[in-house]
């Protein structure tokens, strides 16, 4: 039994439906609809599940971004107050507890700075709160926040930075938001993950190598993802695998010996793909060209969807005005 | 007969190789070293040539930079004194005529802000020899630098700015820099090209829509480009080849009809292809995870191999001093 | 009679009245509010009028922003509307003319760049108009913009480029942005002044050295400046003067004393005031220590004006949508 | 007795000396120079020193940077070789122990990000020799690196966050940066300030909050302060002082009712310098038209200087290679 690498878990959950004509056992999985957005509930309930998923047992909420949101300010918030409903359930904080939102990620690449960029847009308040307290409204809950950089730049293992950070500060909640790889190019900017269980180490685009939990920090961690980025030796083995279905459906003849090749070969296969892709192998990314406008819309978007969660006294009009 | 589809003059004549097992027609090849740094100089000398090159006539230079320059300031301080010998000849200036240096292309996008930031280094000095001319030595060519920016961000033709500028400041040569696309991962921000027939329509990774050249602009026109992508289709669709061509080298039997899946399912191939990354065919690009840092590489070492051709005078030292 | 050096025709005859007790002559003035934004509009209508100014004969309009107005996105929008509605009668188009928008200033120098940051929050629709005419309302205006930089980033004089692109584009108008000095610190960031006679050599925080007005580019010019800064000499010496004023106000007996020194020993004040901040004197600037800041919120209104006065068919929310 | 209020000990000293014509007790001072380059090592040896300078006892360090250096690379290059010459003897660390430099400053606030951008440039090494140790030369000491931002950013006490982080990492050494307020001109960002005391609170442009020391963090702390802006209030107090110094020199009579006024009115004259500044007052700043350029220069010269200091096994060379 293989295990599915891939952040996301209903991408987990669909390669393993198409690889075994089924439901994964220990995943139950719940889909509705928000007007035109979708949302995903993948609950991982089993060890078994836990491990066929490759991901700890947990709730993983996907939002799917409409296309074109990110040329139209109106749509973007209308996400973004989903998001907020989405997120909110999972906040399970007296108004007067503090939460910390932690940015992972290089802000010097732009795939990899959707965290830093979310968290410029968090409305920061727990300073507030202490200094003048009079000067704000009861309502409004402690926010405080942070970029800690990546390990290349600080030389410092994120996951200590923050756990630092915590047992000083001692925030109730920690929020963490990370950029994702995806496999399919469809979800690239287009799908929100919100899960309970933290980060794993591996995960994300520059993968983070501590694991960020509750075990780790000793409260609780909500892990928001955003995959910016496909693999390119993913793209081009998803496109291979691609072209040798059509081959099969069309042929006349030979069926069983496409077959036997897709699935033969399949360690081969990357390896070549491997080999042609490199010498930049596992630095080549695929992203839309415009992926600095789009990286400044999604950051937006997660940026509201989590003020609207922390701050339940507010509406988006507040928050806006607040953040201008 | 097809022509074919890059802007590196140097793939295009890989690609007829390739094709045709031979030497193309009305074309010269001439390759030499400069320590490690090779160097190829591609003359298209005929009607046929130019047509089956899908360029017009004139002289294409590639310079390819070694890897890992991008982390060496040594390197690529050498890298720009190559350029600067091979540029030079092309600039058939007195030291007392003006050369205008345009940056092509989109800053607000990574991979096509090559040519904005090249201007960014340019050692500018038209209005010090006009304003304060005994401030500045003799032999200072008079330098000046635009970056027009593009249709999507002025509303205006480039091609019109350039010229209507052209007109009132009467430079004697025009340097154009844009970012291109390659075919080959291993060309993207390793390969400089500096060519004397100005820049077609079509090309740049922002598909320039006005011919820049001698003769739209009334004065010389060299074009200096550097792919920073790779087309995500591009390269989906050479590595399936690749793995086609594996499967025809390691197959015992069956090479014929490889061959002939090769060569006759092309353009559905293509077709697939397509299908698989859409909804964002034409803007996915593939480019390293670093493209920042990369880009602002490749940007000092051209915009010092420019100041180097044109101020003679000057050492790479002297240079690096003025700009600082 | 000495003419008054300041870029805002407000403050022209502020001075003018301050020292002579009374008003000036060939120069109409008419305040009026509109909420709590002040409207003044002074009407420079004969040649003694303009000398005295020491600006050309024309309409100047100033809008004063309410203070606070920069920590609030629904105030922007209100002097944003206010702004377009003073500017539209200004713009004597049909629907179909073409607006050149200019953003002059340097932007890599914070409290000079709010040309180009007005630019880059442009509305820019020309080729639109021009490449896909039915993607389009019929009512919306061809709009194009570009930021030409200043004469030490480019070598060329900005009004010469100016002038080569308005050859070629043919706009119908252009509508110029710059920053302005001011003599009082409470005008700063807070005054946006609206000029019909285009912009004489030396205003500006760079001092422009080329007009830039009809008389030059053959196209009616308007002239939109905020004063960004204030000289450091000019904020000392008015303090000194206050100083003194009070001193005079306070004082038992030795008032003409007082007087004396303050009216005689002017030339001398002056002259101490520049050995002081020798010797960075000329480039030394006051601003708000929040620049930054504050200056991205002066570009959005005044680019927000803008674009309501240039498209009357579009009210902000569409304009906001557009531009997300 | 009035303590002095300036973060520099060398204004310190010069206000106290002005004043009461005289070197001041408990304070040793010894200046000399390194070809252009001036410095002055004052050091605060009792307790009655330490109260009159405001500062707590310790080595205090200045480093004058000759005029014109930004604008020459070789110069700042040759500052910076002086700086880590007065640095290393202060860094009695043994080759194998860790460094943490610490950015503080807003980075969105160009005069007070300069300690921020000074960690960018910082040659990052823990990481390296713990992951790869044999990559990496024996003599390379491990340094980390990390710009907290300030409480208006993340809703948390800077000092906590370090607290926190050097709790977690154990560095032996913390190197603080951070922009400072001089109360003259000629020092703004020519004037290096290296101490051996940490950070009192108050002290920096935005004023930090919590003492950064030896004493908070259990580790030695060196302060590197560069004073970035001038105080707008203080700038015409002082104009305000040298005009009436050059009264009473120029005055047949009446000298002893100027002293009188400078005198007794200081309180009165100061209320009324922060009212004619009012209502931006307290954040009114003086700087240099050119500051983003000015920061990224002594930015660079810091670092470098922090460099060489903390690498004795390198040469700058080295560093600018790895560096780029």
């Amino acid at each position: 039994m293989i295990s599915i690498r891939t952040d996301l878990a209903v991408e987990a959950k669909e390669i393993y439906k198409e690889k075994n004509n089924g439901e994964m056992p220990g995943v139950d999985v719940e889909e509705y609809n928000k007007e035109d957005i979708k949302i995903t509930n993948v609950k991982i309930v089993s060890d078994i599940g836990a491990k066929m998923m490759g991901k700890p047992k947990g709730t993983y909420i996907t939002i799917d971004i409409p296309e074109f949101v990110h040329y139209d300010g109106d749509a973007m918030d209308r996400v973004s107050v989903v998001m907020g409903e989405v997120l909110s359930p999972l906040i399970k904080l007296d108004d007067s507890m503090t939460a910390l939102v932690v940015g992972l990620g290089n802000w010097n690449v732009t795939p990899d700075a959707v965290g830093p960029k979310v968290v410029s847009k968090i409305m920061v308040t727990r300073h507030l709160k202490q200094l003048v307290p009079d000067s704000i409204d009861e309502g409004i809950r402690p926010v405080c926040a942070i970029s800690p950089g990546v390990l290349g730049i600080t030389g410092m293992e994120t996951g200590e930075i923050i756990r630092g950070i915590v047992e000083r500060i001692k925030p109730n909640l920690v929020i963490c938001i990370d950029a994702l790889a995806s496999r399919k190019m469809n979800r690239v900017n287009r799908t929100i993950q919100i899960g309970t269980s933290g980060i794993s180490p591996g995960a994300g685009i520059g993968n983070r190598r501590m694991e960020i939990s509750e075990k780790t920090l000793g409260v609780p961690v909500i892990a928001i993802g955003i995959p910016t980025v496909v693999d390119a030796a993913t793209l081009a083995n998803d496109t291979i695998d691609l072209v040798l279905d059509e081959m099969i459906k069309s042929a006349n003849e030979g069926k069983e010996f496409y077959n036997m090749l897709k699935s033969i070969d399949k360690a081969e296969k990357q390896k070549m793909i491997a080999e042609i892709l490199n010498p930049y192998v596992g630095n080549l990314v695929v992203t839309p060209k415009e992926i600095d406008m789009v990286i400044n819309s999604v950051s937006k978007i997660i940026a509201n969807g989590i003020n609207i969660a922390l701050q339940p006294a507010l509406d988006l009009e507040d928050i806006n005005k607040y953040l201008n």
